[in-house]
């Protein structure tokens, strides 16, 4: 394994601090106990060097030694494969937390992740639009609720599926969607009390104020 | 290995036949070659053994003997491990390949499928909620055109990650979004010829019409 160096933005405006990507990869390395760096990149204007490690020119990035990853998926299921702490290593275990994680990007986020764009927007907050994307999240959410009111965390014990549903739902209960859903307001303060969680936020609030 | 089972509904409605996403794993396993049995679920009655297998009460998902894995990224991932066919087993590719993966259902379908959901229900079609969703596909758009533009397949040699990209982009492409990227249309166009989607697409408009 090779150096650790995290890429995020130089700065970012107010709103989104403590909710930018990063935030999935650091969480992971300080619940691995893994040492990083943090390097930056402008966040006002995106170079062609940004566009070669990330080509739709958004943050982070992560190199382990010579190797560059994007997508914070990818870049968690890395790390995941050097530490237990991250990924069971038994079969079944390391195959649950996979589609797990899978599920928080590709089930969750896909209906979250407009949802919010629509709710920060203030938009239409009563138009059809909205409507069917507010009825897309909350059929997810109502799946969710079950599965999350009979275990403590996805796949067994904590794993990298946590980090990323935890930190997708936490965009939800920003705009207050979780109302309705009681276990997963609980799994997101049971995720988010997590010393590892609570120093990669700090460390990002630092990061971005220190650049004000 | 185990025998493999890919489970999906019994019958859909006329309008996503061909678009259901059991075609991913169809096609990911005729590129491998791998045989494989079809089992369904009742699409009008979710029953409690689905939600067993699939908590969000979708389809598809396989079964790999006594293995059974839902999340169409976990299943493509998991066939990638089996062949090199779907997966390039030097590092350097399969990181490639696992990222463009990931791409594919977070930064391109998180962006692509709400702007799908709004496009088939035809509301609100100049609405400051839909021109949100649009921006949103169309930065992603526009950077993917470059990448699409300079390479036949995204990680090299045809991957997982095409069937994914591919199949996402399909469905951008029956709404008309792909007009202005020519790049993006002929990599699609690319990706569709390929005998292995031809046998899994053909597959699937056969199932559901038996069963009309």
């Amino acid at each position: 394994m090779g150096d650790l160096t995290l890429t995020t933005f130089d700065w970012v405006p107010e709103p989104p601090r403590g909710y930018v990507r990063d935030i999935r990869v650091r969480w992971a390395l300080e619940e691995a106990g893994l040492p990083y760096h943090v390097a930056t990149v402008p966040f006002g204007e995106r170079t062609a060097a940004h566009f070669t490690h990330q080509p739709f020119g958004q943050v982070p990035w992560l190199t382990d030694g010579d190797i560059s990853i994007f997508e914070s998926g990818a870049i968690l299921l890395h790390l995941g494969e050097r530490s237990a702490a991250l990924l069971p290593t038994d079969p079944p275990g390391r195959g649950t937390a996979i589609e797990w994680l899978f599920a928080a990007l590709n089930s969750v986020e896909m209906a979250s992740l407009p949802w919010s764009i629509l709710r920060f927007s203030g938009a239409d907050s009563d138009s059809p639009a909205w409507r069917l994307l507010d009825d897309f999240l909350m059929a997810r959410l109502r799946h969710l609720e079950p599965v999350l009111a009979a275990r403590d965390w996805l796949a067994g014990p904590f794993s990298v599926a946590d980090i990323l549903m935890a930190d997708v739902l936490r965009l939800v209960d920003r705009f207050d969607g979780l109302a309705g859903y009681p276990a997963c307001r609980s799994y997101l303060a049971r995720a988010t009390a997590r010393p590892a969680f609570l120093k990669a936020h700090a460390d990002q609030i630092a990061h971005f104020a220190a650049a004000d």
